[in-house]
């Protein structure tokens, strides 16, 4: 089985493909999208643990269609994230020869997805790429167009709107995900139903609740393959819309102020997934104090995403100050208040633009 | 009097405004154009030396009209195209707190038009951009809308199509260039008027010839306006009709393909504009070997381009292997041939697709 939708917005037109066994068939399934690459010579961006553990199969399924690959790697890690390897990334690509009727495969998680959709984006003023997911986190950055790297005082501080060519989510890499990157996923993917598809929401709550702790190990890839869509959906919809992030957009952005937040001061230790869990429990506290949702909701969120296996509340050794620090130089200050997207009900986010921001250090303060 | 072209490609549509004074009224002018920037904080990026001569009359300007500015420098010259610098720029613009509703005014030659165009094209994944140069090369670069940075193994092997929002454009700060400058510029200029505008090319060699060396001191401001609106007509005209390079703009590489291998090969020691004088004359003597243009050309073109104070030979100690060898790398090598574009008359630069690498061999060699 496998799910296919098509993204379009302003900046491109993109379909994202999900099921099992992709990886072993990516020249086909771009043949398939009329989408075959112009020169013989693709270039695959991976970082070195993923390289080991999946590049030999791309480039085997390249090989026998008649395409020849290099391998571009990256040491595994959010550092890497930065132009340092970005020039690294140049350097292989221009000693390997590839040239602007290329094509760049990012295979990985996030960094891959990110970094590699960068390099695409300004080698040779922009080359055509194609993702090649293996995290559950990856289904969000697979809609939006967002490439970019890290600055060391911001994230992702440098970068374009460059969408990938298709996306190939070969479900089955998920297999091998350690329970902190299934986590990390799981917060965007919950995220998505919450303010987007509620009964999506309830159904991995739900079979989190039936299956117990690391539930994700034991739900089939097939529905892996569905949920994953119903995520990508609730995404491409409001991306499509909006692109630019000027409105719907910043719906996203719920549980990302706070979550943000709390990434940073605990250097991240804790995953984004996991702090977006945070931020939303955070979040919906804080709608509770501006008289916009009900104390019920609130304990729901809570409960639900802990049932999930995801962190619901700020680790302890996290000040306040701290965390203030970080929210206020966030993006979306404007002057002394926040602009924030609260989770108020499950299926509804709401953008509140003028939050006193004593109201958000209350809410950190004493929850 | 201040001539404007609206340039209109697919990647934007903006006014190129030429004149003298005009940094001057720089706020006044983006009112003008309807393009005043969102935010009170406006970033300005330069060289240091450029900063140094032109940066407070800009400042000056924007705080007569409420705007604040922060001053983003880098190092004068070519090695400040890098990562590193672009990195160093974003430090700068982050650090004072530029954000994506601000805008960037890049001030000066072609460096601070590229990266600072190119770290427009970026900055939290794009910000608008206006150029203010304050060369006579920087003609060139203001229609296109490429930005980028070089890379240790290549020139400009990382950038982005990114145009500004507007083009002002100075001729007063021309006054300042040295001599090497206003060759490095005139090249280009000359070219423009070789390919689309045999009336210009006619005019500035006849100038040159009645005023004799260094000729550019004695023409006005005035002249200088016009005939650096007609060269960035013809750039214009091209560009909006192939903004991606993949028909027409070929022509605008008329003298780069040789002009380029000069330059690498004599280590940028001769610059840009004047590498690509000597690449005029090399090419047209391909075009006479091929049997595509007369003798007589070849001879009017170099008179012609000595006249106006160009190079039109190649240095001696530049060998024919190395110069091979940069182009044999040349982005537009196809096989064991050359892609060119070729001066066969005045007026007239014609694409030719499969010229033999010996014939470009023996020109190099013998004249």
């Amino acid at each position: 089985m496998t799910q296919v939708r098509e993204i379009s917005t302003a900046s491109g037109k993109y379909p994202v493909v999900i099921g099992s066994g992709l990886l072993r068939s990516v020249p086909r399934w771009l043949r398939h999208l009329q989408f075959s690459p112009k020169a013989r010579l693709l270039g695959i961006v991976a970082d070195q643990s993923v390289a080991e553990r999946y590049a030999a199969e791309v480039e085997e399924a390249l090989q026998e269609e008649g395409y020849q690959s290099v391998l571009m790697t990256f040491p595994s890690g959010e550092d890497s994230k930065s132009l340092r390897q970005l020039e690294g990334l140049a350097t292989q690509a221009s000693q390997a020869g590839l040239d602007r009727t290329s094509l760049l495969l990012t295979l990985g998680g996030g960094v891959a997805g990110d970094l590699g959709g960068f390099l695409a984006a300004v080698y040779m003023r922009g080359l055509p790429f194609v993702q090649l997911p293996t995290t559950l986190l990856a289904h969000d950055a697979s809609v939006g167009g967002k490439v970019g790297v890290d600055h060391p005082l911001a994230k992702n501080l440098l970068g374009a709107f460059w969408p990938p060519k298709a996306v190939l989510y070969d479900v089955a890499t998920l297999r091998t995900l350690s329970d902190e990157e299934w986590r990390n996923g799981l917060g965007e993917l919950v995220k998505h139903g919450l303010l987007g598809d509620s009964a999506l929401f309830e159904e991995i709550v739900s079979t989190a609740h039936a299956l117990g702790p690391k539930f994700w190990r034991q739900v089939s890839q097939e529905q892996w393959t569905v949920w994953l869509a119903r995520g990508i959906e609730v995404k491409a919809r409001i991306v499509e819309q909006d692109e630019r992030e000027t409105g719907m957009r910043r719906l996203l952005n719920a549980g990302h102020t706070v979550g943000h937040a709390v990434e940073w001061a605990s250097s991240y230790r804790l995953r984004h997934g996991e702090a977006v869990s945070i931020g939303l429990v955070a979040e919906s506290r804080i709608a509770l104090r501006l008289g916009m949702t009900s104390a019920d909701f609130v304990y729901l969120l809570e409960a639900s995403l802990a049932a999930c296996g995801l962190p619901v509340t700020i680790p302890s050794d996290l000040t306040v100050e701290r965390l203030m620090q970080a929210i206020s130089r966030d993006k979306k200050k404007q002057g002394s208040a926040l602009a924030m997207a609260l989770p108020v009900a499950v299926g509804e986010v709401r953008i509140v633009e003028q939050i006193p921001i004593e109201v958000v250090q209350e809410v950190l303060t004493y929850g």
